[in-house]
């Protein structure tokens, strides 16, 4: 879903009060569902809870999202969108220079600086946890929060093969699992340490393969 | 944590009845550990509701293990062993034919097997999502569920480096997460369907590269 949809809708002939105050509100319910998740967990997050800390009636929540997973998602878009736009004015593709291995390296190393982040930390991982234990929360996160950059990668690497640099048999959405699978697991897991120089072999290994040539 | 070393001590002179009666303790332990993380999660599981569970007093468990992630990582050891013994007399090693690819291969098909089998499908999603929230069970969770394996699949890609069927320059383990690390994903994030030819084609591709050879 994207977040514009069930933002609050904009009145034909927005009255700049009414506008304000919605947006007002909208910002506190954001926070009031984030800093919930992080510190009681998702199964005990409840638009009511959320509602109470953000100084708003349950309606006002009711009227705008779906579900409490529904506030989540959006209050989780929203942070990314805030961050993207403190680093300037940058559109939300992936680069193309020709270079595959540069292309895929620099977007790790931003994913490695956000998942680095403590303003995102907390809730993607009480977001995560969820999604694993309950399926269809996870398949939500998948759909409505990775799906979008799993397009980028899959775009960018059928342009590699449009290039030649990338094998014409290679299923690019298993191919795009090396680059993103490994940092995702020592990210979830605790399995090892993240930098940039480890993403930038995750690269080159994938790439090159591990058999000698 | 070796399983033997903190399951209850054997006697010098075994009583056959107080063994006995310590075996059955412990299984009950055990199944009533497993069962509870899966019905209210690790967080609301205590030992004092897996003793009332398992029929014991809590001294009995305090006896055994010093804390309830103990209790819980050895219960799902024991469910490990357990099916590798009803699976047949098979060691635990990683098989070394020769071919790598073939060997890595054999290990996924049977990786998939467990993720798969629904005994251990709810205890292994209730420990992974508590290890996502809290860093100092998921460290434990590599250590004591992970590592073994990991440390396998390491000496296997080290002598296939011997071989010369992998790059003398390759780490082997980062190489290891090209073979584990997606599969881990797609079971822990819901981001994709799992299946033998899934994992082969992942093999193929970690092995010979994304790149035109």
């Amino acid at each position: 879903m994207p977040v514009q949809r069930s933002a609050p809708p904009a009145p034909s002939k927005p009255a700049p009060d009414s506008t304000r105050r919605s947006e007002k509100s909208r910002r506190a319910i954001y926070d009031a569902a984030l800093s919930l998740v992080v510190e009681v967990g998702y199964p005990k997050t409840t638009i009511e809870g959320i509602a109470a800390r953000a100084g708003v009636g349950k309606q006002t929540i009711y009227r705008w999202w779906s579900s409490k997973a529904d506030v989540l998602m959006e209050a989780f878009l929203d942070l990314g969108e805030q961050s993207l736009r403190e680093a300037g004015p940058v559109p939300y593709t992936f680069p193309d220079t020709g270079d595959l291995a540069a292309d895929v390296k620099g977007v790790l190393r931003a994913t490695v600086d956000q998942l680095r982040d403590p303003r995102f930390e907390a809730p993607s991982r009480a977001l995560a946890a969820e999604g694993v234990v309950n399926e269809q929360l996870g398949r939500e996160l998948v759909a409505k929060l990775m799906q979008p950059s799993l397009d980028l990668y899959m775009e960018r690497l059928r342009a590699a093969q449009d290039a030649g640099q990338v094998r014409p048999d290679v299923d690019p959405r298993i191919a795009l699992e090396f680059f993103i699978s490994p940092l995702a697991q020592r990210w979830l897991q605790h399995t090892g340490p993240i930098s940039y120089e480890y993403t930038d072999t995750l690269v080159d290994y994938a790439l090159h393969g591990l058999a000698p040539r």
